[in-house]
């Protein structure tokens, strides 16, 4: 008689944005009347540049055609698109990291995902608290977190960093020796980040102790100031340590495109094996790239004329976190992140959980963000809006706040 | 001190398609000038249908616009897709399968590697002999296959059916009991199949022992004769039993654009628990959708002119198949396959293995095949031929061939 994987009836709930979805919806239902504003889930909302979309045509009209159609992609990506991404993400800012070092995906939170495969089963993970669901989520799946605390919503196996206003919403190095440490920075959900020489600690503190950095960088294009870093390979060492995470869907707008990539440089072993093997062994026997025409699509974000495009599509966000950062505050509101990341974090009024105003925002102003508690037990007390509406929707969401 | 996942050190060599891929290239390398025809690997040729090109045009220029835009798809996949397959691909057919039944992926590949996930560790895996090597090697990866026999080249906590001359290349009902069935029909690599009596047999024995079929279809679309089942929900009980993966890739010249499917019935269970809510799971934490474009590309592949345009391609392959098929014969060599599929399966010459025929072909034709024994130990003397190749080239590979 067949069995399930356990793990995955230790999970508590369904994921985050699943019950936002649900909640929304049925908040709509009972008030078809109400415009809602969704500056929740961190989905993007500017159409695609338009030297992107050129390229999506141009690659449409090859695989129309016998003599320039594209069947099975490269294991690792087309050479195109991983150059390209060598030299512009890496090379141009000093960083040695080479194009055979970067594996083309569907998406950076595939890739958060199913990078804990390659890890051995009795891990022990180390994660920023609040942080991006998946981390934790998919390694409850593979058995690596013990079991679950429903009161204090933590898993006894797993290391959590608290990232609240006490630590200027940075994580400490960890008492107890981690494998694996997810980083995320620019980060998600606080919108807060660490400077160059904070991050160096961290890739020092990973080779001192022998454990590796899962570095995502999803948010690296809303980087405005110029002590922080775009990507860990500007930290001497880290091609012995970390592997870094990137995604195509904040900065070009790629949520419904999907592409991402990770890197792992071919320094980083466990004695004589190097995980880049075993990433390209799970490449090879678990996935078929992606699509021929959206790595073209990739290749176009880094064209003059898209990076031109996208640095405007950047800038129209950030005006956006720059409205509503300003908004909360005039509103009375302690908040933070939004410099250099598309999301704002603010504390909740005194008295309410994260879903009491989750819920309060929604009934009061029609307006939908995400609940701290949602990214784990530090997150409690917080909420989470994102600079990826329209400004109208912008404008009109923060009115309805003040007014509240 | 971080430890990698040992279970991949298990793996012997990496990956057939890439070894092949290194061989020839190694091959071409030091014979410039020759000719290389690829009937290996089972990439297709033609271009893309004009209706899908259309459709894909169009979702692009929709991609452009804010109005229009797409983000995150939904979990599931669009709609729009899970009910055009619902309707042509089962209840067109008499099925009772459900739009929300069907989770939409990029590509079969994927879904045939991950699906093992959501079953427990200690799960014991049947695979007919030979085999698509992904069922083998993801449960390799996952630690469920005991130790490899380099002699046998087996695993030992895997139940081998073979599948030869001698089976008719199908399996046999297992003495041992399996927790998981994998099957192809129509088969890869042999090219063979199962009628809907034989099927049904199968899905009896599934629901008496309480094994789950994970049913690969990716080449329904050539089955020509009637008695072969187009799915595994044509046969009764399969609703309890039954997991379907669906491709687009052979049926309508996928492999570079990379969409797929997973059916699972919401009565497939264990005690109270739905396969179906585990794979849901899945999708929403490790996955995040096939592109907005791939799946109105997918959503053509069922519009009447996409219907017509696809049967035509698939029969420009057939043709390619009969074309093989015929002229192997003609060259006295034993083979089989190639009626409900696009694949040859031939006996390769007495003293030699299936490498041994590879090199033999490549150096002396220059044409490319698949080894029989790199899908499994009993595929050895056999070696695989694919009519996805262009009839001109398929025509020349096979004079090449008798000429040998």
């Amino acid at each position: 008689m067949f069995k399930v994987n356990e793990n995955y009836l230790k999970l508590p709930g369904s994921y985050l944005f699943s019950t936002i979805g649900k909640k929304v919806s049925a908040y709509q239902a009972a008030n078809p009347d109400k415009q809602i504003i969704r500056l929740g889930i961190g989905d993007v909302t500017q159409p695609l540049a338009p030297a992107i979309i050129e390229a999506m045509h141009k690659a449409v009209d090859e695989m129309g055609h016998a003599e320039t159609f594209h069947g099975y992609a490269p294991d690792l990506g087309y050479e195109f698109l991983r150059s390209a991404m060598a030299k512009n993400d890496y090379q141009d800012k000093g960083c040695d990291i080479q194009a055979d070092e970067i594996f083309i995906s569907d998406g950076a939170k595939c890739d958060s995902g199913n990078i804990q495969e390659i890890f051995a089963a009795d891990s022990k993970i180390a994660v920023c608290d609040p942080v991006y669901p998946v981390y934790v989520d998919t390694n409850v799946m593979a058995g690596r977190t013990g079991t679950y605390d429903a009161k204090t919503e933590t898993w006894s196996n797993v290391i959590y960093m608290p990232c609240t206003k006490e630590t200027n919403f940075a994580p400490v190095l960890p008492e107890e020796t981690p494998d694996i440490i997810y980083l995320c920075f620019p980060n998600n959900p606080t919108g807060s980040t660490i400077t160059k020489a904070q991050l160096q600690e961290w890739v020092d503190y990973a080779n001192r102790v022998g454990a590796v950095i899962i570095y995502d960088s999803a948010y690296e294009a809303y980087i405005s100031e110029s002590d922080v870093p775009h990507t860990i390979y500007e930290c001497e060492g880290a091609r012995t340590c970390a592997i870094e995470l990137r995604s195509f869907s904040k900065n070009a707008g790629f949520t419904g495109v999907r592409l991402g990539a990770t890197v792992i440089p071919k320094d980083l072993k466990s004695g004589d094996v190097m995980l880049h093997s075993l990433w390209a062994r799970r490449h090879g026997t678990k996935y078929n790239g992606a699509p021929y025409i959206v790595q073209r699509a990739g290749e176009a974000v880094y064209s003059e004329a898209g990076k031109a495009q996208l640095k405007d599509q950047v800038a129209y966000y950030m005006n956006n976190a720059k409205t509503i950062k300003q908004g909360l505050k005039d509103a009375g509101y302690n908040v933070s992140g939004g410099v250099n990341a598309p999301y704002i974090w603010l504390e909740v009024p005194k008295g309410m959980t994260s879903w009491d105003f989750f819920d309060y925002l929604l009934e009061k102003a029609n307006v939908v963000g995400t609940p701290g508690s949602g990214f784990g037990p530090s997150g409690e007390g917080y909420f989470r809006l994102t600079a990826f509406g329209t400004y109208e929707n912008t404008v009109a969401a923060i009115k309805r706040i003040k007014e509240m």
